[in-house]
């Protein structure tokens, strides 16, 4: 196995310089690109992709119960939405919390366990099974809030779930070749494993708790919970205290980083996208889901109702086409931002994490925010709050998209390649491409509150005028391209020669950053 | 653009020869693991594993209409199983079929453009929307069979489809950095193009003849669209009759390789896993859908029904969570052996691709089959039929995996390390693994024909012993590693002192194949 470690090193080094650092500052795992030839160890990338895969499925599942409330016509939607809100959409927001926590738990103990075996695969699924099964717990929770069973199962999962991470844990390091190479030869072996042990149990200890307080008091085991969700940060801020109160405390041996909580430390940028795709996948497909199971007619109705004429049957789901449409458009345009953006992105931070985990959770609500605008007749209140809705979410989706690039911005001698950084040549069309939904969506909204009656033609406007917003972006950029070249040839002689054509305008504009 | 393609080829260098040798054999694109500095051209990997996630979403998709077809208890399984097979399931396989061949043509596709920019990236988007519409046209098909809509709504969608294709394509050779290497530096590039663009015109003609023809006769129409299934298929076995006829035709220049139809046509193993990860996770997932929504009680009806107890009416709910972990560790134990066995595969051939689909196809129908069988009361011929039909839809679903391992050792030199070709030492280990599921599912089929009422009992042992089953398998191997080293010791002197303890037996095991 060693020998394969060995080839992995050196696939790695030829990269460009910039990769080579951005890699090791991040002490992000080299993925192996070969598996080896014994099955005894095994490259992980395709188990975590599975998980990956898994995880986003899991957490955009739960926007399904929302969406499928049934809702009258005649009712006001602001009635139905209070219902949505109080359970449902809570039960949503806090899954998709939960679950993103799950898995980023699972990506910190797989960039310590970098390779697999059978065994480690199938307590892999193990874990896997009970994580997708956490979702119902919560919606346990919501339907009967008073009652202990729901807190009682989710504390179960979650314990069962801590130790077969600690099973896993004590295989992987009884089996040092499957760890990190950096720990393979590191000296603190015993005391990482502690460590780790550590921050895994805390989890089911303080779910143990709750399960307890849960027999006296429910309020109790909830607020438990709750510390449960906040531990990371409660557990860094009370360190940062004790560093200020008792003077800072001895540094942890450095590959301690790789199993932290600290707002700085490094995610796998190669999972964060993973994870994101398979959410935007999800729920790019959400609406077609429902169309294909609602939206074809029974042949008795349309014999009977439409007089046989199938064309004017389908025309009543009309809507719903427009819906699924304008969601797949919206999604799929979201994570093209999304996609350009962590192109230029070498390193991701638990900050960044959390705020994709916040713009995710928002995308999520898009397919059912769409579905609320085509149910509703034109002119009518419902419908005008359900596009002000669709716009609030596009807009926060949007909104933490940027943050991301803002947070990034921070850090980008280490976060950000050359090119987009103050300066930088890509930085003005990326600032673009990222501000562009939420200053639409804003827009909207606000026209909307302006004039009330055209909103659902505003809406639809939105919906056409942005897929073309981005096309126009890259023909403005490659006009005004042509122009500066045209401007830079009068001004004088050809500054650069560097053979292509073409992607001349590139290169001067890159040329700075490349530097 | 050409820096970056250098570093690409420094990068795969120093890899293990075997490696290397089965990537240039395939023809296999190098992934480019980073993406160039420059945003005009970008590695296609995410938007290449984004699309996978998509269209296997949308592949299983159809299952669902399936699964929630209403079926009453008192009326025999048998009747509504026909309702069902007659119509949707008829729709799932051929969405299934349809739409993995749109995946295939899309491998094709970026096989030759192996970069993107942001304009392919779009143009990708618009491709993908149309893709995941397919499914709805089909249910219109199977819902109005005699009504031209449906036809005319396929053939408009493959037809743009082809054109947005064609667009890709003509964009692509009009930027040769975005091409393959090979492309880029070939003398036939224009010959190439014209390939391309006939094979992918040749469909999208199909269905404008298959829909002028609905307008005459809607039988003819259904007919053509079955030749453009059937295409690749006719195409090459018309190219083999001619060359036996007319003599072998002139060799095409070897780089047409990457897009041809022939059935050792090698395929992106990195996608094929990529799209069978996305499958396995929707179907492990699907039945989690349902309990989320169905299977959370109503307060109302809890107080009223059971009393208040939340846990007796849970109780009732009992066999969905059965069927849904039943379900979730049959799949999840599908995905370790095909992990286990592409972990051996170094190339994908067509065949193999096709029977990858094959068994991805019944892995579909697992929840559903499961969900069967904890609807029918015990003992009731219902449920004996259910249980028959998922033992033989896991039989099938692992079948077709040996079917691959099969098709990879008639080409072993070329498609599978060493280790595990005939008389290589994990030769008889991943026969085990692949051959324990369709074992055992036979079994239990003829153990439930012999013994009818205890239908429930053998089904439910079969759930229980077969992921133990895994488990024993690894522990027995180990054990007769242990046994043989000690006979070993015993017989001689220690014929290798490798060092590392614990590895040492799979070395021996491995010894001959590695050489």
């Amino acid at each position: 196995m060693a020998r394969c470690d060995h080839t992995e090193a050196e696939v790695i080094e030829p990269r460009e310089e910039e990769d080579l650092e951005a890699a090791s500052r991040s002490s992000s795992v080299p993925e192996p690109q070969s598996p080896s030839p014994g099955a005894d160890s095994q490259s992980s990338h395709r188990l975590l992709a599975y998980s990956d895969a898994l995880i986003s499925i899991i957490a955009t599942v739960m926007i399904l119960p929302v969406a499928h409330t049934p809702m009258k016509n005649n009712e006001e939607l602001r009635q139905s939405l209070q219902l949505l809100l109080s359970t449902k959409i809570a039960v949503y927001l806090m899954t998709f919390l939960i679950v993103t926590m799950a898995w980023a738990a699972h990506i910190r103990l797989f960039q310590v366990i970098v390779r697999i075996d059978d065994y480690l695969a199938l307590f892999n699924l193990v874990c896997m099974m009970l994580i997708t099964f956490l979702p119902y717990t919560f919606s346990l929770m919501a339907a009967f809030p008073e009652h202990v069973l729901g807190v009682l199962l989710f504390c179960g999962c979650v314990m069962v779930i801590g130790l077969i991470q600690t099973v896993i844990v004590l295989y992987g390091f009884s089996q040092p070749h499957l760890l990190h190479p950096e720990l393979q030869s590191s000296p603190h072996h015993a005391q990482y494993q502690h460590h780790i042990l550590r921050v895994i149990l805390r989890v089911p200890l303080m779910c143990l708790l709750a399960s307890l307080a849960a027999a006296i008091c429910f309020q109790l085991s909830y607020a438990l919970l709750a510390i449960v969700i906040f531990l990371p940060y409660i557990s860094s801020s009370l360190q940062w205290l004790r560093s200020k109160v008792l003077g800072p405390v001895e540094e942890s041996p450095d590959e301690l980083l790789l199993y932290s909580f600290l707002p700085h430390e490094p995610l796998s940028k190669e999972r964060l996208e993973a994870f994101s795709d398979g959410v935007y996948a999800i729920v790019a497909t959400l609406l077609i889901l429902d169309i294909c199971e609602d939206n074809v007619p029974d042949p008795a109705l349309v014999s009977e109702r439409f007089n046989g004429s199938l064309v004017s049957a389908l025309r009543s789901y009309g809507p719903q086409y427009l819906a699924y449409f304008g969601s797949f458009a919206t999604v799929g345009l979201l994570w093209f931002v999304h996609h350009s953006l962590f192109l230029h992105v070498t390193r991701v931070t638990r900050l960044m994490g959390l705020l994709n985990t916040f713009s995710l959770a928002f995308v999520g609500g898009l397919p059912l925010a769409y579905q609320l605008t085509q149910e509703f007749p034109p002119g009518s209140q419902n419908l005008l709050e359900a596009i002000q809705i669709s716009c609030v979410i596009v807009f926060f989706a949007g909104l933490f998209q940027l943050c991301i690039w803002v947070a990034a911005l921070f850090h980008s001698e280490e976060c950000l390649r050359p090119g987009v950084r103050y300066g930088g040549g890509e930085h003005l069309l990326m600032l673009a491409k990222l501000s562009l939904y939420p200053a639409v969506a804003l827009g909207s909204f606000l026209l909307t509150c302006a004039l009330g009656q055209f909103s659902a033609d505003i809406f639809h406007l939105m919906e056409l005028t942005v897929p073309l917003a981005f096309l126009l972006l890259r023909l403005l950029l490659q006009l005004l391209l042509t122009v500066w070249r045209h401007l830079l040839s009068r001004l004088g002689p050809r500054p650069l020669a560097k053979g292509e054509e073409g992607e001349e305008g590139e290169t001067l504009l890159c040329g700075p950053a490349d530097t």
